[in-house]
């Protein structure tokens, strides 16, 4: 835990850099250089360029990276069912991902990424559950119901902010080239929703989809539980902080955190689906900068995620129809990142292959 | 060599046997106990499923893959500049597979996929290269041009069929799970682009693309030598043997072997982009159960390509715009397949986990 939150939070986000124009050009100039028909390589170009400027470097590499679970239980499903499954089921994922069952562990083992767990707000005595993989730094039991005030303090926020300015510590010392991150929180479908209404100032019907299988009348609690959360909070759209305190959750406001602090070092984040890539948008209104390090993992077929994308001006580089958040489609996609790095790094160029360039 | 290709081509066609549905069955029962709520993976889930059917077992693996590169030239190439670059290319770039400087050897490395290259009928004195990635097998200096007659002869097409066949018995030998079906041949989207006006009953301005960067002289020039070549051969759009011998090139001819001979021996086959995917779609037309084993890596943006994925019924896997050919797509993709494979191995289930399930 950091001494002063506040003060930490502060100096990252008035230290986060934008990228060098001087190295995207020089990353362009050399993609025109390899042998392939210019462009042939679709995305796999640019974000090979987008990873060349972040790493300023001609040579960048996505060799190390890891996949960031943070988990949290929400105010609103005590008292509202807005999903199929019960709240224990927070904690229980979570015993899951440490005892490497769940999805993002076989994702994650595939593609060579390490993990990190954190329970930054879980509603359930997790003391036993010890793991070099997990982190415990609950911000309290669970946010407050946001159909009744604020999801957090001030202060609450600040320490769920820091818990993730903590990982992104963490990240530079392990020395990690890309960070996907993930989300586990039974109920948090409902909170990005919320929040995504507000940001894009769109009608919560329009944006807010089934999760992990609402059924109809779960879906009109929904959608009631997001408009009465709206209308509760007084809430300035345009401030990330308020955005993620009101109507928040602690494991988006820890990811908003640390997308922050990897920004600030220069590190790729890799947003997930709707959840995680709300609170990154969150962190966009926090500092806008940290859109030059981003990348989005995937496309959600959850309604909101869309326009967040579009609002973000980021094309997810996966679409596979996964819904399930824990990072899952973040850390497929690193494998898109590492090939891309290696393409710009490794290929040879028509000169020193001696292949014949264009002829018209 | 095989002795007698056309023998050992109707032992393969006949010997392919459909996916057994009681396994794909079971894969479907297994994945809706695991810990995620049901069809929240998505196309993972489908892959997974499709790949238990084909291994014929609940616990796939695609650990050991390849990617296979057909090489060859083209007879229209002589008299017609179709594209950008000059056909000396096609030799260039097997040079350039070899020591390791294409984006298919960056892409490979960082999946962990071996590579097999095939000169099965390029234009150059090729002998002196030695590698162990790459087998002599020319068929012929490049095909004869289809402006003005077949591509090749009967026994030419078989010769190149069994070239295929020959590389999937390598497959098979080697354990792989997986193999990826790349291509290179200067002026060969001319040739998928022929093909699939014919298959398709299509016309050919519809379905030409731009290939490596024609620009628009060079693209009606494309545009006429395929009706040319479809007006001077007399085709047969349902014989996929027909196809490849008169307006198909040594390379299409080889990857329809190899895929043939691949869903013998029940191993996945994954199509790369237009060319690659004409080549399959002319192997399906040979024996259409072919289909059960094939997975297509991505979408180009060839016009063509999403008219053989359609006609295939297939979904691609990634959709980078990607148009370079060489197997990268298919490649890239085959951490899609590996990653379906570990979920259905790995996860736990609801049991084994002690998570609830759905109450809803």
């Amino acid at each position: 835990m950091q001494a002063n939150p506040v003060a930490l939070f502060n100096e990252t986000v008035e230290g986060i850099s934008p990228i060098a124009d001087e190295l995207r050009e020089r990353a362009v100039s050399r993609h025109a250089q390899l042998t392939k028909p210019p462009g042939s390589l679709g995305v796999l170009e640019s974000v090979g360029i987008d990873l060349a400027a972040i790493q300023q470097t001609l040579q960048p590499r996505v060799e190390s990276c890891c996949v960031v679970v943070m988990a949290a239980d929400h105010g609103h499903t005590k008292s509202h069912q807005v999903g199929p499954y019960p709240r224990d089921v927070t904690a229980q994922m979570v015993a899951n991902f440490v005892s490497g069952g769940a999805a993002i562990n076989a994702i994650a083992t595939t593609v060579g990424a390490d993990m990190k767990i954190v329970d930054i707000g879980v509603d359930a005595h997790m003391g036993a559950l010890q793991s070099a993989l997990l982190t415990h730094a609950p911000v309290g039991p669970g946010t407050a119901d946001i159909t009744t005030g604020p999801a957090m303090t001030k202060a609450q926020l600040y320490a769920a902010i820091g818990q993730g300015l903590a990982v992104a510590e963490q990240c530079k010392a392990a020395g990690y080239q890309a960070v996907a991150l993930g989300e586990m929180g039974i109920g948090n479908t409902t909170i990005a929703s919320a929040m995504t209404a507000v940001m894009l100032d769109l009608p919560a019907s329009e944006i807010t989809g089934r999760g992990t299988g609402a059924d109809d009348t779960m879906l009109q609690r929904k959608v009631k539980v997001i408009e009465t959360a709206i209308a509760e909070n007084s809430l300035n759209a345009l401030d990330g902080l308020d955005i993620l305190q009101k109507i928040g959750g602690f494991e988006l406001a820890g990811l908003a955190g640390l997308a922050l602090g990897l920004a600030r070092h220069r590190i790729a984040i890799v947003a997930d689906g709707f959840i995680s890539t709300a609170a990154v948008t969150a962190a966009t209104r926090i500092n806008p900068t940290v859109s030059n390090y981003l990348f989005c993992g995937h496309l959600s077929p959850e309604p909101g995620h869309r326009f967040l994308l579009d609002a973000l001006q980021k094309r997810p580089l996966l679409n596979l129809d996964l819904r399930l958040g824990e990072g899952t489609g973040a850390c497929l996609s690193l494998t898109v990142l590492k090939t891309a790095a290696n393409i710009l790094s490794d290929m040879a160029t028509f000169d020193t292959a001696g292949v014949d360039n264009k002829t018209g």
